[in-house]
């Protein structure tokens, strides 16, 4: 490999926002379990004979079947000599049609615009005009290759290309899902964090927002706020007021309005409703009606976790023409997102209605679906307080619980003899023990003193009965060990 | 829309590197084409029928079939109930469940690892293998959107997070493919020009090279090298001298080398093969078997086209292992390049074998793609070289022609008042005159006082010639009108 000397990268000149980066979801912890399922193969003994990845929203890799009718849309489109074949429904087959009809060429394979094929952009804008009892316009519409590309292309646009105390701040939540930090971090871009308040279900105050933009307006230059509603990884679904405050202070500190919607499928809890900021804003008038708001979708959670198609979409609000022309062409470089991942959200945003022939079966299989994980995230907060030393806000939405534990002084210190967090030392050793693999609450940033987990509700009903009757017991003796 | 003042993002605050990225093949000129398609659509007259969109490398638009093989094994893989039809050859089958073996949940929905699905990297190396006859390791394969992901992550790794004389300077050829002037612009990095010598059929002299980054030294810190070989836009294919040269001057020069191989199965002229940077590296042997390269591969070129689907991957080779995996960590947070891309990668680098039931159809659908582009190349260098003041390197490669123009005096001064560059003013007459739509040499930049535009080959045959007749006569009327 010849020596550091000789290298162009080595730890010294590589990219410092490179090494700044962190992105907890697929962490050390991860790689500590892949090893585990590799040893286990090898027959090496464990005191668990499989590893349950419950790190990442991966629907489909935790047992979630595919929704048939989206499968047999993309199959259709993939290879069209299938529509001759009597396995397809007739209204798969015009979906596939109109599809088709749409790319250029009649093929998948060609690129689309960059901003995506223009009929499914329709439907998008169509789903949302519906939702929201506001128009959408699918000129606004930008389809990406999943929700994190169209974050980054955004908050692209909001950085100021300088440093030091004029980078652009934007604000994010905390406890928060890392792709932001990771993303601030690689474009040396001020994040700027805010403090959810757990005590209160992890609500947003106006009151901690005007704290942090007050600490932050010394060193950098705010732009944004980030928002992410459902809660990721707290599980919280905002209220239409406290919408509307966070609203009015975007308004009242001139702030860029980034909305992470992408569990807008997910609500368990009773009285819990979704709310776009869009509808809201719209909604209050003039002039909340005229702020600057991008909201990102994704074909990777809701019903059909179809994450590794790539599939999503932002819808852009109330920017100068001059700027979305900026936008336009900066992501015109990348050509476009993959066309088989805009196939997918066409169909999530224009599904099946009553009377078609896959109507009955697309919606058997998602009600199947969210009425699983709604089941699924009542049995999780239900047993996570039910434990001595853990408490755990209602999970509201989303995919994940994000319990927090409250560790005896012994333990804090062991982890500080092993040079860990607390909560990774947690974590590792609930690995290392039980197989289960989580994400310590370090990795989504929490209030200092504060140790917690994040976990997936998305292992099938059996087997996360199992997994929690196994937390359980770790955390009792883990407590007796440290106490 | 309220006044520019209320808004967050106006020209004034905009990202400026997003202001300075251009890219011009999906630029002005073909905006301008777009609309042209709708006037014809409307019943506008126009001299023209059809807009013929020669501007972007895009197979499957210009009518190109996708490979059987390829869209069978994707299609299996999207909608496993397929396995079970008679529609499909075993080998599609096969393929389809060896991939979906290695895909968490046996589906495409599922996230696979950053760096793509372990049996498809395994494919990837065996044919990097093959194909130089020296050693590729999977660990070194990433998966990525398309190659110009992969591009942008590699250069993100070389950044210096400075800026003024401190930031990364990136060598490129002029001319050159403008994902990399625009992802230089969006990163603040420094491009390095150094040109290809046109009178030598676009060859790469080291005494330029040397030239460029003398001149640079002052206003940056070099990093690292781009080729593209074959070339893009200018077609050629370099000697295996030429590559030793290359690798000599960025040893010297303690450079990283950015081998772009996108073309590599596109070599038509007599005479030419294609040399991998890491090939001639491992045969030069000590010490520049040891040097630090990234190769970068398309499945949207070729003889597959499959541009929509963003599969590509790089080879990472003789990176230090820290380094490696601060790449590995850098790339996590973009979870994973689409996985039907990867699936479309894999029979790619491991298509059907000869007495495989597949084989037959594949070899015959491969070879006559690249038989007719192959003609294509020789139909329009003959053709561009017998029109006068037009002159055109034998198109030893890739897809596309750059041929030079020499244009009057007279015209441009026309284009000087019309406040465009010559080629560009050329172009949008050429567009608006014959529904050619091309690209500006400017758009990939040109040595001053020189103008070019890129058509590509890709228009099926018999409409390939009828645009070149029509260009001619535009030609020689553009000629006589500036005479």
């Amino acid at each position: 490999m010849g020596s550091v000397d000789e290298h162009v990268l080595h730890m010294g000149t590589l990219n410092p926002n490179v090494i700044e980066l962190q992105y907890a979801v697929r962490g050390p912890i991860v790689a500590r379990a892949t090893e585990l399922e590799n040893e286990l193969k090898n027959g090496v003994k464990k005191p668990f004979t499989k590893v349950v990845k419950a790190n990442i929203g991966d629907c489909h890799a935790t047992g979630q079947k595919p929704i048939t009718f989206i499968r047999q849309v993309v199959a259709l489109c993939t290879y069209p000599e299938l529509m001759n074949s009597d396995l397809f429904p007739k209204d798969a087959k015009e979906k596939a049609r109109k599809i088709l009809n749409g790319c250029r060429g009649s093929s998948l394979g060609s690129y689309s615009d960059s901003p995506g094929v223009m009929v499914i952009r329709e439907h998008v804008a169509q789903y949302i005009t519906e939702r929201d009892g506001y128009p959408a316009d699918p000129a606004d519409i930008v389809l990406c290759t999943g929700a994190s590309d169209g974050i980054r292309s955004i908050m692209t646009l909001l950085l100021t290309g300088k440093l030091g105390k004029d980078k652009a701040g934007i604000m994010i939540p905390i406890p928060q899902y890392p792709l932001y930090s990771a993303a601030l971090a690689e474009y040396a871009a001020y994040p700027i964090p805010y403090y959810l308040n757990e005590a209160k279900g992890w609500s947003m105050e106006v009151s901690e927002l005007e704290r942090a933009i007050t600490e932050a307006k010394p060193h950098c230059c705010p732009r944004a706020i980030v928002i992410i509603n459902p809660g990721n990884p707290t599980g919280q679904v905002l209220k239409k007021e406290n919408i509307q405050d966070i609203i009015k202070f975007a308004k009242r500190e001139k702030l860029f309005i980034m909305a992470d919607e992408v569990y807008q499928h997910n609500i368990y809890a009773e009285g819990c409703k979704f709310f776009s900021f869009k509808q809201v804003m719209s909604e209050m008038g003039s002039p909340y009606d005229k702020m600057e708001l991008a909201s990102f979708m994704s074909a990777s959670k809701g019903f059909m976790g179809e994450c590794g198609y790539r599939g999503g979409y932002s819808e852009i609000v109330n920017l100068l023409p001059e700027i979305t022309a900026q936008y336009m062409k900066s992501i015109s470089a990348k050509l476009c997102p993959p066309v088989s991942g805009q196939v997918v959200v066409d169909c999530i945003v224009d599904p099946p209605k009553p009377g078609d022939p896959s109507y009955e079966l697309f919606i058997a299989e998602k009600n199947e679906v969210l009425r699983q994980l709604k089941e699924k995230a009542s049995l999780v907060t239900e047993l996570f307080n039910s434990i001595d030393g853990i408490s755990c806000n209602t999970l509201q939405g989303a995919m994940y619980a994000f319990p927090r534990i409250h560790l005896p002084p012994k333990a804090i210190k062991a982890a500080e003899d092993a040079n860990q967090t607390p909560d990774s030392f947690y974590c590792f050793a609930l690995l290392e023990e039980t197989g289960i693999c989580t994400v310590p609450g370090s990795g989504f940033r929490e209030e200092p003193g504060t140790y917690h987990f994040r976990i997936t509700i998305l292992p099938q009903l059996e087997e996360l009965k199992a997994v929690l009757g196994n937390f359980k017991d770790f955390h009792l003796n883990f407590l007796a060990k440290y106490k």
